[in-house]
Formats: structure tokens, C-alpha cells, sequence
């Protein structure tokens, strides 16, 4: 049995990995929430969150707040099937190891 | 709660958590051993045990079949340490996802 088999290559980064777990348990979250959450810069941020919607994983929502831009994320179906996964691939691998 | 506070940056790679979690349940394991199982190409798994090697979590044994020459790798105590951490903080992302 291969333990890595079915680990999804576009989780292997632990923001993304942080990213997607929040948004497992929030409907939507502001870009600065996250990175509040994540500790994390804007930069490094902002160029995962890109990876994650380039493969449908996440959408994004532009919306004011009052005159100030506030863009929220929120996960998509797809994105929950590829996490949960991934997950469940984790815990075949936490298994392994012991 | 950071969800991805106590992961370590050293395991962000699919193929350094399979080398970690193989060699957590095995004594020593051989290059071509650890290739097989994981699926990899030498280059790949060669950088990625240069790696852990670096970070002193696994340990090269260079020793010979015969004449041929044969390597072989295990984890060290730091590494096992490191690893626990690892996957404990893997569950604790998990269980905040659900």
C-alpha cells in the first residue's frame, strides 16, 4: 500500500491546508479574517488562495463594505469532496505510521 | 485556534510525509525499497531524503549486497519526535474541519 497514494498534490502546503479547513467550518470569511486566522502575510496569502481557485476549489465574493472593498471566500462542492479526500487520505497515512 | 499552528514546514511534501511514515514502522529501509512504495522517480526521493537527512530526522546507512552497494535509510529520534508532532497536529486540523 502506497501511505501517499491518494494525498491530493494541491493540499501540500500548509496554508492551503489551513485555508480549506476554515472554510470547512465557516459559510464565508474575509480575506483579512483568514489571515488573521492562518498568521499568515498578505503575499503569501493571496498566492494560495489563487492555487485553491484556479482548480474550483474555493470561489470568491467581491462585496463594500460601506465604500471599503470586502472580498470574502467561501468553499465549493468540489472543493469539499477534494479536501475531505485528502483528509480521509491523512488519516490512512496517521494509521499507517502507527 | 490556528488550525495549521503546529504543523512543521519540513512535512509540507506528500513524499516527505510517505518516507517518515515508512520508516516510523519499519527498522531500515533501502533506497529502491522506499522508490517502490512511494511511487517515485530516484531525483525526486533523492532531494527529499537529502532533506530530512539535513534536518536530522532520518539516518544513511551505506553498506553492500555482495559487490553491489546498498543504502539504506531509518528515522532517528528526532525525526520519530518531530513526525508525532507532526501527525498530532494533522488530527487536531482534521477535527476542527469536522
Amino acid at each position: 500500500m502506497n501511505p501517499i497514494g491518494n494525498l491530493n498534490k494541491v493540499f501540500e502546503s500548509r496554508i492551503r491546508l489551513g485555508v480549506m479547513s476554515v472554510l470547512m467550518v465557516n459559510e464565508e470569511v474575509s480575506f483579512n479574517d483568514l489571515k488573521e486566522m492562518l498568521e499568515v502575510t498578505d503575499g503569501n496569502l493571496a498566492s494560495h488562495l489563487g492555487t485553491l481557485e484556479e482548480n474550483a476549489y474555493i470561489k470568491v465574493h467581491k462585496g463594500f463594505i460601506g465604500r471599503k472593498t470586502n472580498t470574502t471566500y467561501s468553499i465549493t462542492k468540489t472543493g469539499e469532496k477534494a479536501f475531505k479526500g485528502h483528509l480521509a487520505a491523512l488519516e490512512a497515512m496517521i494509521k499507517f505510521s502507527q
